[in-house]
């Protein structure tokens, strides 16, 4: 990370830092255009990964952390420039962008390319934002080894967090499975080894209604569902628990799945239902000059050659706008002949 | 590479052994579908670059025929199999495919994933085909170094047979660059190392009628344009010669760019004016079970790394097809959560 020149223009700015956003950098920067990276951090949704056994050209298994840090080591020695920050809102100012960060700062670009992916979602109650990062998480694969020996919750009731749970088993005494519906739903061989687990307290129909703590976390309010006694096959397992309770906890992994928060170019970019940014095979949003590229796309496939794929479309279709936007030739020859 | 079991039929063959190939192979058999790769050659397209400097992972420069061994060994690990032949016809039989090669081998199949790539263009006169490999080359960063001290010639006048002729120079005392028009055209100073070199004698307005040699190649029979006179520029240089000549030469490289030759799918799959094969998003062809990625396809970016998105897609894409087509559920869940 740099010191970024205050009032520069930049040619191009990719919003996020995983497969598709350092791959975009790699390619834009490789074209001479002035390139910043803004990421929350470095990796994206490889993170939640530690064995990645399926992108090409790693004949063994590499995790997700060790793969990214190449790839924006990558994109840093072609030229790009990474800032860690979040950036809260993209605004069209006559034929540029202003983009707008939580740390306040504001950057300028003559284009964008959109590759933030998915956010794990949230559980939306009291506590939980004050303490993220201080005892509450959402990926276990990233986080889990600080919390060896100690008491934590999963909030979850999908593969997931099941997984969570079984992973964070390996080195907890106490791991609590909260989920709000009767079952689990998932792999059947999942389930059997949450089910088998003599460290796995599942607490179906939980939902989490406050995070407690000082410092850090040490309390987990939940409201146990009336209709709890219905459930036959599970409150018979003995584990259940009714009404409000208190859960001391070390830490909360929330596990609910991942969702597409594009607040950030609402109205900007046309979305789709699910809030995925619509893009075509060229990988232009309906705004131009803004590209997108990976998860937080409508084409729905989740897998780091696919992301690094549309990424390297985005960067050589950033050059090519810019191109032709200057009047120029916006040719792009191959590599092995230029 | 292995021995085929005759008569099995295949869940999926993919034809090709390049990135978009390989990588499609390495997410099918990943999926245990059974899975044949027939290819001319392993590498594709990136045999022709010696440093790969832009695909995600490899931060120092690697070449192609290094990257594109370690695809095909990743994709045999995890099950698929590889036979070197050539596919000259792929036939649909009811519901499955007959794959065709030149070796006379007939291979069955549910589905193919067609991603060969683009093949050189050839020159089309007596005896190419005869010394093809023996003397008549496709590839100067493949085969250049068998010529070192010998004297060569290349055919065309882009950048990319410009770049085999300054390559040709480093290594042989003479190197000819026959071109059938009075200028090179491409990147400026491609053009001016060739006019300084003292090792390339450029030809323009010349065409190649015929490879003459015994073994090896040893002659090419040159047809120079009685209007090479009118482009003084040119021929002040000394440069130019008449008539039906001889050249005395133990290599040929042909570099007159890249075609698509998709005669083997022809009447089963819809093709653009460039014969290219035509996919959507989904990298479907208009036949059902008949996928395509890489090069051959009309999306217009030759880059490894969306080639390999390409050919991931793909072989999800033809797990789901095979899924559906069993009456089963074809969910893909992402590779974290399973």
């Amino acid at each position: 990370m740099s010191e970024i020149e205050k009032g520069k223009m930049w040619d191009v700015i990719v919003v996020g830092g995983g497969a598709a956003g350092f791959t975009a950098a790699l390619y834009a920067s490789r074209r001479a255009l002035a390139t910043l990276v803004i990421a929350k951090d470095v990796g994206g949704q490889a993170l939640l990964t530690q064995h990645i056994e399926n992108y090409p050209g790693f004949i063994e298994t590499i995790s997700g952390s060790d793969l990214l840090a190449k790839f924006w080591r990558q994109a840093e020695k072609h030229g790009a420039t990474t800032e860690i920050d979040e950036v809260i809102r993209i605004e069209k100012s006559s034929d540029e962008f202003i983009v707008r960060t939580k740390q306040g700062r504001e950057h300028q670009a003559k284009s964008v390319i959109l590759a933030f992916g998915m956010t794990p979602k949230d559980m939306g109650v009291p506590g939980e934002e004050k303490f993220s990062g201080k005892g509450v998480h959402y990926c276990a694969t990233c986080d889990a080894p600080l919390y060896k020996g100690k008491t934590v919750a999963v909030v979850g009731g999908t593969n997931g967090a099941m997984d969570a749970a079984l992973f964070l088993a390996k080195i907890c005494p106490k791991v609590y499975l909260v989920h709000n519906r009767a079952k689990l739903v998932g792999d059947t061989n999942l389930v059997a080894q949450i089910a088998a687990s003599s460290v796995i307290q599942f607490l179906p129909e939980h939902t989490v209604k406050e995070v407690k703590g000082e410092k850090f976390v040490t309390t987990l309010v939940l409201t146990g569902s009336p209709s709890t006694t219905a459930t036959a096959g599970q409150a018979s397992s003995g584990n259940t628990i009714f009404g409000d309770e208190e859960l001391s906890v070390d830490g909360v992994f929330v596990e609910m799945g991942h969702v597409i928060k594009t607040e950030c170019v609402k109205g900007l970019v046309e979305l789709d239902a699910t809030n995925a940014v619509v893009v075509n095979a060229r990988m232009a949003t309906s705004c131009a000059g803004v590209f997108a590229a990976g998860d937080l796309t409508d084409a729905d496939y989740k897998q780091v050659v696919i992301s690094a794929g549309q990424g390297a479309i985005a960067g050589l279709e950033v050059y090519k706008y810019l191109q032709r936007k200057a009047g120029k030739k916006a040719f792009i020859t191959n590599d092995w002949t230029t």
